[in-house]
């Protein structure tokens, strides 16, 4: 779908909105299915081949408003109003396209948190199962996560919240950043020598830094063996694991407790989109659970049907996107966004004046000029200043490196050449001016 | 903005972000503005009378965009990518339309734990500082928090999360439920004899059963003075306080640490909007700050820039409704749920055979039939299963109670009384067939 389907299929989306909502009424308020009522109804995969925009269009009645509560119908009496405007969708469809990230807090570390407190529940828990007498603050005292030095800082973040210690497993540049199996193992053993209780260990597949892969394959199974539950952090890398030349990367996944990634980074899905698998749901229920009146409800056992309904509103999009790229137009932007990153790469090798910091597996390049990091910090300062190109940095083994990510979807080679152009321009200017 | 009126401006949107992403590169990627440049190109309060729509558009360019970072622009390569597609942008307006709230997580909630954990670091540092010697898990497991037993229940949860003891204070139908100053008071003596340490009180103005109104005047000078965090959730009634009428329910704020209303409950702004205030920001930022490089920026130390970007984005469709209906627009609005409430409780206290089980201060009445907890909960499933209409029940001092809670922006005096006439003729049925 290019802008000028966008025009035309926007405005479509505008009737159709206007229509819902002066027929309202109409509807049935509270809607008459069953947990799982969806499954008949949808195929089980994501299309191979794109489907079309009216398929998708004729599936809002038959598949969605079918299991949709109207809660903007004046029949609706339930709970609080959950507000709804004009102005205030006009706003949000600019948004949507603005889509800036807030950066206060973002859905992966949510995820970590989630993970991180099902797993305090479940150490907890099966402490207390073995020895009834013991304290529970006695035991939370005790506890211990870990997770890569290389790891976001939401990591450490959620360890801060949920009042746990929080350790951070040294890695190398010659280990290419990923925590190495025989580290964790001594980690741990020290720990419980020590009387501490490890319990959770959040392993990254694509580390914010340099998109490092922890070895999960190794640490896997030693999380299995203590009993420590492994979240795999795989924010922005996860989207690429629908290709199946990516697909060794996620090698050893069958030994994660729960993993996420961000849809809204990688997969074409308008931020906030991140999605999070959990092994055994009861671990991640039965640490949350909650039982007011006013949220009973029929299929309560189930603990379904909320979700359904939740999932209906906020994945309508990933619904949309799915159908409309497939399966394939999906692969192809991921792959094109990796050979851009290619390209950039050879294009920082052809230059003796840089150097590659990091193996190049994705979307990231990390490069810097050989030479102090003053230099360096200066050079991404000029380029920033410009605000031609935007850039951050990131520290790899106490260098300062600047980190080339591909973002846009609209991005083609000539953006790429143009930025490296850029950069070498003001390389030479820095280079000039300061000692290297 | 009727519907008609958003047929002709939603289509103009979408032009608008077709042109936007198709001129995107010709942007400065990166914002020339300094944290603050907002300040002066908007007024210092939401204009009393409603602003035309066009006013709205022209600030765009003139009051938005110089603060945006452009995401997608092909010359943007930092952190990594966010999405953006147009069958995702496509796909979020139906969801802005239907609207429909998720349960697992709502975001009132955020803020009670946000609050908590704030205070929680809060009592933690205040401690040690006259006690360095004493081990910090000491301290967590003897913080002892406070909330209503009328409080929702994501409060209870959120001291599940942060690992602290949440006790529930009781409250009284003849107190009208609300939490009493001398209750408090007796309940932090206690327990300092025991040893714990009070640390937090979650007070609720308009509580989720019966829309119950804490004493914070009473209950605010007792969290003073005993260092105790007084948070304030105003998830629902929030709104109210545009209205001068409203506005004494707030009274004792002043003694406040934190509030938070949720905007997308009863302000018109679409799903999610919710608002916190903290009286001193350092409390809330010193107890979650995160320091990675590729985070820098260069007005770190005020902590305001990625607020302000995070707030733009985020808050459009706040702007967006505050001019559009102007204070005046947005008061007529809650003023208008307030009398349809006053009316369908007239038809209630008409009919003998019914009875108000709470005191009707805004939107949501509580009542039931006088009777059996059985009748009223047959009554109840009746009217759900009828689909016509949809309500929620609650418990009140033990009695299974139906709350009508106006929600919907369309709602007229006809739907209540058509509502009313619905319930009154199961009501018959129900009565006829079980003893009550």
């Amino acid at each position: 779908m290019d802008t000028t389907e966008f025009r035309r299929r926007g405005k479509e989306m505008v009737d159709l909105i206007a229509d819902y909502l002066e027929n309202i009424e109409q509807r049935t308020v509270y809607p008459d299915v069953e947990p799982g009522y969806l499954r008949s109804l949808i195929p089980e995969e994501a299309p191979e081949e794109p489907d079309t925009y009216e398929d998708v269009v004729k599936d809002i009645e038959r598949v969605i408003m079918p299991g949709v509560t109207h809660w903007h119908s004046p029949y609706f009496y339930a709970y609080f109003p959950t507000a709804n405007s004009f102005p205030a969708m006009l706003a949000d469809m600019l948004s949507g396209a603005i889509g800036c990230i807030g950066f206060s807090w973002g859905t992966a570390s949510e995820a970590t948190l989630v993970a991180l407190l099902a797993a305090r529940c479940r150490a907890v828990r099966m402490i207390l199962a073995s020895d009834p007498q013991r304290p529970e603050t006695g035991i939370t005292s005790k506890l211990v996560a870990y997770s890569s030095d290389q790891a976001h800082c939401s990591v450490e973040r959620a360890g801060m919240i949920a009042g746990v210690r929080m350790k951070k497993i040294p890695t190398e540049q010659s280990d290419k950043y990923a925590v190495q199996g025989e580290t964790l193992r001594r980690m741990i053993q020290e720990d419980k020598a020590a009387g501490l209780i490890p319990f959770y260990f959040c392993a990254t597949l694509g580390t914010t830094p340099s998109c490092a892969f922890d070895h999960i394959t190794e640490l896997g199974p030693i999380c299995n063996a203590e009993k420590i539950w492994m979240h795999i952090d795989a924010a922005y890398a996860g989207s690429s694991f629908i290709c199946p030349e990516f697909r060794p990367l996620l090698n050893g996944i069958e030994f994660a407790d729960s993993f996420n990634f961000n849809a809204h980074k990688w997969l074409l899905v308008n931020f906030d989109c991140s999605t999070m698998w959990v092994k055994k749901r009861s671990d991640l229920i039965g640490a949350f659970e909650m039982d007011p009146l006013y949220l009973k409800h029929d299929h309560q056992e189930s603990g379904r049907y909320f979700c359904t309904d939740n999932s209906l509103f906020r994945s309508l999009k990933m619904w949309f996107v799915f159908r409309i790229y497939g399966l394939k137009g999906l692969q192809d932007y991921i792959r094109k966004h990796v050979e851009l990153a290619k390209e950039f790469e050879s294009l920082v090798r052809a230059d003796q004046r840089f150097e590659i910091s990091a193996d190049v597996v994705l979307g990231l390049v990390c490069f810097r000029l050989k030479g102090s990091n003053e230099v360096n910090e200066t050079l991404l300062k000029r380029i920033n200043n410009g605000r031609k190109i935007h850039l951050v940095p990131c520290l790899l083994s106490g260098q300062f490196v600047l980190r080339f990510a591909l973002c846009a979807r609209t991005t083609e080679s000539r953006h790429i050449r143009e930025a490296w152009q850029l950069i070498t321009q003001l390389a030479e200017e820095v280079m000039q001016e300061l000692p290297h």
